[in-house]
């Protein structure tokens, strides 16, 4: 960060559409966000919507990191798939590289990288899929950003292997008091109301803390906020999380800028 | 090359298998080849089976190279599918990145790019596909060597586009007065005597020209051989081609040596 | 049939999603259809998406049926992949059987079987491919009607193999004086308008003829009328087809009623 | 069965390859075997092995079923995929179909049903998993044989279910005193000598009971004998199988003859 206002990057995942398949409105979203996490083909995303998702990110002048997931296009990568650490590795290295590869194409080289759906979920609740997923960074290119879920092991872990972390929070998830998103099954789990998700979200960067649904705080670093881009409601959520940071004196900007 | 000795490289395709799939004896090939062209997940291979094969190169000494195909497994990259110029370019890119991030999880960077099957075949022939190719290879490394069919489009235009190219002929195909293979469903298309292919590829290294079924040498560059890895001849044709060479006083080496 | 009444069946193309994306609003055009074609999981489709889709067609009273294509998920089932006649036989048995499995699980067994995208043009270009189809469609279920292009090869072969034919025109199409669709890069080859669309569907069923680009008729049996179900005006043609057809005294009913 | 000779079948998978990759030595255990499981196209298998497989099936006289499983040809569907019971009910149903449609075809209909790898080890483990398969056959055809593994749900279903079952036991693996298979990572969990496990498969069949680890007997129909067909020593287990079981004076037939 360049001078002393406070900052927070808005980031969202994109091109997950797969040849005649599209999700998400991500040319609406990437007039709002300050990074894009682009799917690389196992749960969604091809050469052909990676390429002009890059091209449409360095156009806005949106940052871009690779969006390594489960091979599961069936499932969209939101499944368990029983995968050893070390090839969860492999797989999440080959992804980078393929991401890498696609962003130089285009001309805007990718700047960091975040699992997607049940690999991401994993990586904040068991230790050794944390692991796998930094140790490919670190092997592929250590300079690679880890945008990872906030007081998850991939944190706690980056930070030992030298490499650099990014903090991200959810704009409409509640959390439980251990620091956890509350299941998708119990109710009060999603915030739907734009305005309250905004207000919430202003309140944690401010308080560089978690608030949890009893009220508590966490405190954590809070370098992002994810906006979710493949639900009706996603472009005024993310819209409405931006506006109110910014009417906050928040900049909303990369985590590298 | 560091001295004045006549050296040819040998290269084979590998990795080709697919999950619990194999094809062709990657081991005893690479006890024999100077060259390793890695399939990269499309027409063939995985993650798995990348990083245990550029493993195993390393440890052999064997150069390592991405062998991008159709996205076509059932066909195993041997169909042309009908992908635009542009789109070609794209899923190369994606392939050479992949195979990029994998070598280097592997310490053992790949050096070189060779188009598999169908796709090779089309860089031959198609002008607009060999330049899709090689400017796949430009925007993602340009520091890699073309590893290309002798007398092709991807051979002339890589030169005039400032990529490195190496030439190779093949072991076992015998050629037409054009220069181009002769089709499989010609009788005498492949050579299947190891001795006989062996003496061939030795007349050819030392006359520095392809010698075609009439009789007729062309001339042209030859850097490498390329042998098959996934036939049951294939790994006495290797050796019997390598042992005529060496015994012929021919080095082989792999063409960046 | 059962009277004298002039009646002619409506089509669209369904279930077309696959895992989490979606493909054209199956719902709406349901409620103005009578025969639905169900994707096989090729070109688009899954085992959840088809019997959803058979149920819901179930309870409209809609009749079904198997649509395969070339596995090409990628392509949407829109390129030709260059399969043999005799591995098209095979591949269009496998999706016909897994439909028909499906739909009995459903309740509501497939009545048609109708050729999608690429593979559905060759049948009207390639006598062997048109050949290839009606094979499949005789060796796994004689008594499915075939669904076919009017004035194609399928057609043509259909009756001397003893299959039932229905014949379909498209809503939007142009036809060029040989009967076949006017290429989409030509100008005027789709009709945009609905209400023209649907006045030349009403003038093309009550003359059993075709009518072309230059206002030359080509007679034809018409027993079906295909209406697109994956463009934003689809449910709009659609809708203003079937009353259009209704208000001129057309009953609008399956082929088989 | 006809007489009052004691009989079992053998049963072995099949048509497990894909495209241009092979496993096992169909042919030669196609000799051997009375029931033939056909894989479906999901964990292997496709429309043209299948085909050949059946026609093969047919010359030999074998008798031939559907080998439904995971939609997994990456781990071979060997890892457990999280579908939920509807999801395994309907894309079961699916590969039951297309193995319909192609034993059609192939003029050599299936008469049963058998799950593979992890899917069929949760069948004999998870009573839901068991009923969805149970009933997906109930669904496409209930007078296809449940092939299914001795002791487990699926075969206390089917009976009340109204579907007739085949129980198989393994001809190599080791029992519990549970009835289950000792876990591959347990020491004489596989029985590698070819004689002894001829030998032990006599004893059970005689005994209409399962041999424990410890030594104790637990009695179940045993219907059939699985032998493998993916392993170097495939072929001669099952040959020494079957001398065993006819030397004993034990007929070597279809469950269904």
């Amino acid at each position: 960060m360049s001078d002393s206002t406070l900052s927070v990057d808005l980031n969202s995942d994109m091109a997950e559409g797969f040849g005649a398949y599209r999700m998400g409105d991500d040319e609406a979203i990437l007039r709002i966000v300050t990074s894009a996490n682009i799917a690389c083909g196992f749960h969604g995303g091809d050469p052909e919507i990676m390429a002009s998702t890059f091209a449409l990110a360095r156009e806005r002048g949106v940052a871009v990191g690779a969006h390594p997931g489960f091979p599961d296009l069936w499932g969209f990568g939101r499944r368990n798939i029983p995968f050893s650490a070390g090839e969860i590795e492999r797989l999440v290295a080959y992804q980078i590289g393929a991401a890498q590869a696609l962003s130089a194409y285009a001309g805007h080289p990718i700047t960091h990288v975040k699992a997607h759906g049940a690999l991401g979920n994993l990586t904040q609740q068991n230790a050794e899929v944390a692991m796998a997923v930094n140790r490919a960074i670190k092997a592929v290119d250590p300079s690679l950003v880890c945008l990872v879920i906030a007081l998850g092991h991939q944190q706690r872990q980056a930070a030992e292997m030298g490499l650099t972390t990014a903090s991200e929070i959810f704009a409409d998830r509640a959390y439980t008091d251990e620091g956890h998103l509350v299941h998708r099954s119990q109710p009060g789990a999603v915030i739907h109301d734009a305005g309250e998700a905004a207000a919430r979200v202003v309140r944690m960067v401010r308080a560089g803390a978690i608030e949890t649904v009893t009220g508590k705080a966490i405190e954590t670093p809070i370098d992002s906020i994810c906006v979710h881009s493949d639900t009706p409601a996603a472009v005024t959520i993310a819209r409405t999380v931006r506006d109110a940071l910014e009417a906050d004196g928040i900049a909303v900007r990369n985590f590298l800028k």
